[in-house]
């Protein structure tokens, strides 16, 4: 895992002239992050603040992203356009199997009435990359773009299980192991076994590791090469199913859904 | 509209110091956005040749992004990584009434059985922050991030209708008019008209103006204010009901769940 260069804000901007066009993008992308939730609508000192930028540094970049039509000013506060999403929207049609991979998940979620989400690995996370919620009414403030931790996911032990045992190490290594339910497992040999097995089964079942009550059970989706690219899941609620019945119930269809989404990968690569 | 200045690839890079940053950033931001469902994976020559910039201005880009995690390189292939969401993603949750919508968008979908979506504007566009496909495996193509034009969608229709006459004059200038149907209005009077009643009754619809068969209601979200910051729609097929039938069918349950979540932004607010 590579030191994140958005946190090197201490760096003097002129200094090293070599980086100066590293550090200065780096310091747009760290402004363009500081707008969230908590902060949608932010004044110059707290753009400063948040992003770590002297108030002159953070006025210029300000300017910048108000001139490309990134951000715009309503009297003294600034807040995001939604011209950003162009950005994620180059990302996710830029994957080979978006498009391909949504009506197969709505079919699925029409046959087993839970939600299914595909993902990918992103560091030590899982970022969600498409999502086809059952209508239950059970809000999960998951949405395209969301991490998670990928060591307790099913979803990231499935992607984990694709990477070779120096990567998966390094992975590992860097990951956050903090339990989210007592049955959290955050022991590296026993996340390794575990991660084993995924390997030599082909799919996994996270019961309970992220959050009480909830079971998720995913497959891979291939390229043409057989490489892991993505995971696709269906989660469910405890209470309504085992995770054992999950399994018998569900994992046909999970498993037959992804077969479907790589040989539509695999055809159109 | 302004100018593009994602546009200004010709302009040279050292002779404008002023303005060197803001092309900076912009050719980053262009180099990100070269990356589609056609171009998923490039070489520099051909990243170079889809941003307008030189292999060596390329080059440079490139190997700043790939420092700071948003690229990644596989061989001589370079393709984004899921990293870029983080950025969509702040612009996401910082919409107010993100993460409050989508329960209530949920609830919406299960009582009518019709996709229900949300978007703002951007320009002559409306561009897609939240959606609830009804699982009916017709897949519309249409993600967060996804944009349609505001003058012949039942979305563009009441967000328009929010503008005060000259930002409406500007809007419409600067749109393509193309007729997308035999429907389609495109005579500017006739827009102007259609979005007059709009106005006036609070609430638009579009009757296959953008698509054969496609009807699409919309209602507004407002904030604390009273300002439209936002449209709910919801979209059915003209075999199914014609559009008097969805008024009758669905504009209260459309209004009520707009009402209720611009009730809440007010609240939270």
């Amino acid at each position: 895992m590579k030191k994140d260069p958005l946190n090197s804000s201490d760096a003097d901007e002129t200094s090293r002239p070599g980086d100066s066009y590293v550090q200065s993008f780096a310091r747009g992308l760290a402004v363009i992050r500081s707008f969230d939730a908590g902060r949608p609508a932010q004044t110059l000192t707290e753009v400063a603040a948040a992003s770590g930028l002297t108030r002159a540094g953070a006025r210029r970049i300000l300017l910048t992203l108000q001139a490309l039509g990134y951000v715009e000013a309503d009297g003294r506060l600034f807040q995001l356009t939604p011209k950003i999403l162009d950005l994620g929207f180059a990302y996710l049609t830029s994957m080979p199997f978006w498009n391909l991979a949504e009506p197969v998940m709505e079919e699925l979620v029409e046959q087993v009435h839970e939600s299914c989400s595909a993902a990918v690995l992103n560091g030590t996370d899982i970022v969600y990359v498409l999502r086809v919620p059952t209508h239950k009414i059970i809000t999960q403030n998951l949405s395209i773009g969301s991490r998670l931790p990928a060591f307790c996911t099913s979803m990231g032990r499935m992607l984990l299980a694709a990477l070779d045992d120096d990567k998966l190490d390094a992975v590992l290594g860097a990951s956050d192991l903090t339990a989210r339910t007592p049955r959290t497992v955050i022991d590296k040999a026993a996340l390794k076994e575990a991660i084993d097995v995924v390997r030599s089964q082909g799919w996994a079942i996270v019961d309970q590791e992220l959050e009480e009550g909830l079971i998720s059970m995913s497959a891979p989706i291939r390229d043409r090469q057989g490489r892991i690219i993505a995971a696709l899941n269906l989660s469910g609620n405890a209470q309504r199913k085992s995770a054992r019945q999950m399994v018998k119930a569900y994992l046909e269809p999970l498993q037959a859904a992804a077969v479907r989404v790589s040989e539509m990968v695999a055809r159109r690569g």
